[in-house]
């Protein structure tokens, strides 16, 4: 009934001249058919996440998860699928034992996870708590000489109160609607701007100069509150995957309650125990960095060198299984290839899926793939496969629903995404364009040389306060419903974006790189 | 300025032959001043929670807050403070080591906290994970012969999706008001509910029968999805704590993540290996379960004879600290009693503060104690001193503030406690005083025989979503401004109750035992 109705508005709105638009609306009925009605969804998810395990960038998990999507792609019939070497990342590593506990007064066991590329404990280490609590350099002094095979503890966490706002959200319409106003240009900074600046510069070159100094007193072992709440805990990683990076102490980021409770037993004169034992290991055998690659190849004898790109990160982080950062913009980019190849739509322009690697260290996969295909950011020498991409779609904000686009300041798409939204009227509340900007992640290193890149607008569901990054991003924390919507909404827009007499209208490239 | 209006309200109201009720407007000031600016909320806390541990009852966690608790009340001046054995309880029991990992197809740490008075491991145990599924006694004859030294999966829990409600929360206005409404009776049990009632009976019984069959055949430990999300896991124990209570086989409740993990993995055809070592210890050197009593003599001839109890359970789960169930309700306890002692305001009955071990396993403490002191249940024996108390107070709900009382039932208390309740007209939102009754925990023991006990209504907070019984009630979750308006309006209800010229009504012994 919609769909009739929306023919006949976009039949007169073409013959008033109002949009150039044309879409195949046989086309994208079956994409949602064969989205919503033969979904490979969970079976996508299962083997992304529970059967390849967290994919830290060059793990074994990683390559597990690539060498099944590679794989998949080619058996849904894509074309060219490979592994394809991006440029050095650097080690692979993995956690082969992960254990922490205090032990004086009583015995808890703790929530932790080792600092990704943390090294290995000297087997089992035990004993007294050291605090330590340096804010300049001069606090060296205090320590040094002090903490051989000391167990240390750091940075207790900030207030872990009672949470009165839900984990999960979607967004209001007021809030798509404060989104479509364009952002207030950034000023110059502030002078407070400038002074927090300073200071946290300043003191991510102490934090650095902290880890030389343990690592040169032979400390055994780092406990570090980490960020989150009731079980929860967001964890992180250094540069310790680089090729040169020298081994640094054995780091454990310890849930707040857990740390929190160290501290508070040690500032009330009771002393504290822990046993603690951490056993990684490094795998340098191959330092290359890998995106996964497949195509289906266009039909159009004219428009097929032309390409369609889509794509998300397929790397984590490593105390989880990464379901919504980002296996979920993984899972959407998989079946929005497959239901490409299953409705046999054929496709004039040829379609590119790319699984990203090394996101989660600086969009390494995507930036270093555009430097390779594209062009150099630096220099702006451009190639000609360059002009040749029409578009490049990204997901990676979780596992919620498509809610509308950022159009990353190029209002000439919008008329045309406009169309393109409307048939998806049924299963998008308040449909969102926005002329801002959103920023990192794997559309950027496209947008920085001239290409399209889109990033759409997802509801947030848990995605900041419970999943990504977290120890607890896992299968459970999928919305099936929500990664068919998208799966359906890409496909279209890929479609679209493929079938178009045009390819998508770019910026000037002086004001697209930012 | 409240407080003048409100004597003025109070004086006219008695005149008028409204209420019989006086309140010593400075006493409840004094406290208001006391408990507001001289709080020792904290100091209690700490030393009930991160000092003490853990409280399982009969525990050397339990046994550490109740001597610092016993101690601590007489250093405020409190009299007959002492450890009072109510009976038998069981054994103590202490966990040493408590380590779970998948080791297989990946490594993966789990979130696990072994069932309360689970046995130890042989070491660690590492290997296949079996996954039984048992329904009916007929189903033992799957697995005969098949268990020797397993690794055992049981029972992968429900659905873990986002939850789009906050995990704490204030009562409204409009839930109070329902409240207030008198519950509907209970009718006979439907046949439906009658038919859940004998299945939940035969699973039950179907539990100790898997329990033994599993001891028999020689498994190894049990691995248990728990209850719980996002690293939050509800704890449990059976009744391994009893004197002649055979060993069961090591079991260990798991984040429902990680379980479901294996569960997946495992019906999608991966074989999964697991690690785990569980090292607990049994104390069998004393038996007695223990309240921890004091009391502030009645300063008032006549009336010091008599009696007014408050009261809370001391004893937590294993899991966490017991922040919230009940370190929350003794800290208030003790902090009132602290209160009317600083304030030296001499009541005139004898006040008595009870904080009970063995609440967790069937409210023990306090039943026993109503038994040796005050009567039988079961053949409605009384005591001479049941007489003398005029009522008991109880908190248990957690950290929320109260939000007023449940008169279990005693409508001829309404019009005192409204009375009561003014002072705190600029504390407590809504104060709400229901008919109805509230269950589950210390005052039912004194209810049943004739003693008004009471439990007060409390703002619910995170207490059912994510603190009571689980792995994550620690300190954090502690609202310590709502615990100090607990405490001003406790110490205010029991003054009251201390001054009054009549003990406060009672219902019809036939009635109020229900």
């Amino acid at each position: 009934m919609k769909i009739k109705l929306l023919l006949v508005s976009i039949l007169l709105s073409t013959a008033m001249g109002i949009s150039q638009e044309s879409i195949d609306s046989d086309a994208i009925e079956k994409i949602k058919n064969e989205g919503f009605n033969n979904s490979q969804i969970e079976a996508i998810a299962f083997n992304l996440i529970d059967k390849s395990g967290p994919r830290l960038s060059n793990s074994k998990g990683y390559k597990r998860a690539a060498n099944y999507a590679t794989e998949q792609l080619a058996d849904w019939g894509l074309t060219n699928t490979n592994l394809e070497p991006w440029g050095e990342f650097g080690k692979g590593w993995e956690i082969h034992k992960s254990y922490v506990a205090m032990t004086k007064p009583y015995y808890m066991p703790f929530i932790a996870v080792p600092k990704a590329w943390t090294a290995s404990t000297n087997g089992e280490v035990s004993g007294k708590v050291v605090f330590v609590d340096i804010s300049s350099e001069e606090d060296f002094a205090k320590y040094k000489g002090t903490l051989k095979d000391a167990i240390v503890a750091v940075k207790p966490s900030g207030d872990q109160g009672p949470t009165f706002e839900p984990d999960a959200v979607r967004f209001t319409e007021e809030q798509l609607k404060e989104m479509e106003q364009p952002e207030e240009p950034r000023g110059e900074r502030t002078p407070e701007q400038e002074e927090r600046r300073k200071r946290w510069m300043a003191m991510r070159e102490l934090n650095q100069k902290i880890g030389t100094f343990f690592k040169e007193e032979g400390v055994a072992v780092i406990l570090k509150g980490a960020r989150g709440i009731e079980g929860t805990l967001f964890t992180s990683g250094g540069r310790g995957y680089l090729k040169d990076a020298p081994e640094s102490v054995s780091e454990i980021e310890v849930a707040p309650e857990h740390l929190n409770l160290l501290a508070r037993l040690n500032s009330n004169g009771v002393p504290v125990e822990v046993e603690a034992e951490i056993k990684t290991s490094f795998d340098e055998s191959d330092l290359q960095g890998y995106n996964v690659i497949g195509e289906i190849p266009g039909s159009d004898k004219k428009l097929k060198s032309e390409i369609v790109m889509m794509g998300g990160h397929l790397d984590s982080w490593h105390g989880a299984t990464g379901a919504t950062d980002n296996a979920a913009g993984c899972i959407v980019m998989m079946e929005a290839a497959r239901i490409l190849k299953a409705t046999g739509l054929n496709p004039k322009r040829t379609i590119r899926i790319a699984l990203w690697g090394g996101e989660e260290q600086g969009l390494h996969g995507s930036r270093n793939y555009v430097k390779n295909h594209f062009g150099d950011r630096e220099t702006m020498e451009l190639t000609k496969e360059q002009e040749k991409v029409s578009a490049y779609y990204n997901i990676d904000n979780g596992t919620g629903r498509i809610r509308g686009i950022y159009l990353q300041g190029n209002d000439k798409v919008k008329p045309i995404f406009e169309e393109w939204f409307k048939p998806f009227d049924d299963i998008i509340d308040n449909t969102t364009l926005t002329i801002r900007n959103t920023g990192g992640t794997d559309h950027l290193g496209f947008d920085a040389i001239g290409i399209p890149g889109f990033q759409f607008i997802q509801d947030p569901i848990e995605y900041r306060t419970r999943t990504h990054h977290t120890n607890m991003d896992t299968y459970e924390r999928l919305v099936i419903d929500d990664l068919k919507q998208m799966a359906v909404i890409v496909a279209s827009f890929v479609y679209n974006t493929a079938q178009r007499e045009e390819k998508l209208p770019r910026e000037a490239l002086e004001t697209s790189s930012r």
